[in-house]
């Protein structure tokens, strides 16, 4: 998909892109989806928090370095406003032996609309115990 | 405090009147500082997501019924615009045994000024490793 295309998406195509660049292990894709703001915070499962580009930065290029990672939001949970999309998705983490998952993450996407273009200024994932739990009428709606 | 004053408040006096409303184990006066949106989501630390009004209300009530919860926020990271405020804490939280924490808690919450006034839309709490880092800068500047 061509970048610029991207970058004046929607939320949800911003968030897309986000994905579409971890898939791809594209450090620098995943990078200008972040808004140009100081504050913007990152939180990875089970770790500390990441506050501006640098820390964001360097810590994905250390993840990606080991290669590309396969998630699928799924049961995303919106609030939308002119301005501001929060999400909240299940990250289905595609991993090499397929066995029952004992845990699952959840993940909190704040976006923002800047004069760039939707932007995301938080992202706060977290492990919770034992497989995603199913919700079928909404994916049924949603998906 | 008078409770319509807290219900008018900026971002940071909705947040005060959360940690208070915890801290006293009031459901109501917690309760009142959602938004009324069924897609509001809370994720305590190492636990599934809760979405919606009677999700997050039963857990708290379970929670609450153990006694009040003394969670110092520190170590503020936040982005305001005209309509959202997306901050991002370190949950101090003050146990009876005076040990040093072995982890520490992250949060992210989402506040969107609706109808009613500045709401909640989004706790997301998480489990980090090791003691809450120093800040010493940030903390200067915004305590």
């Amino acid at each position: 998909m061509p970048r610029i295309k991207l970058l004046q998406g929607s939320p949800d195509e911003i968030e897309a892109a986000y994905y579409d660049a971890l898939a791809r292990a594209d450090l620098e894709a995943l990078m200008m989806l972040w808004a140009d703001d100081e504050e913007i915070v990152c939180i990875h499962p089970g770790a500390a928090r990441l506050v501006g580009h640098i820390a964001i930065r360097n810590t994905w290029e250390e993840i990606l370095a080991r290669g590309g990672l396969h998630i699928q939001p799924r049961q995303l949970h919106a609030t939308h406003t002119m301005t501001t999309a929060i999400h909240n998705v299940i990250e289905d983490v595609r991993h090499a032996e397929n066995t029952m998952p004992e845990v699952h993450i959840i993940a909190t996407n704040v976006y923002l609309k800047t004069a760039q273009g939707w932007r995301i200024v938080a992202h706060h994932a977290s492990v919770a115990p034992g497989p995603a739990p199913a919700e079928p009428i909404a994916e049924t709606m949603l998906h």
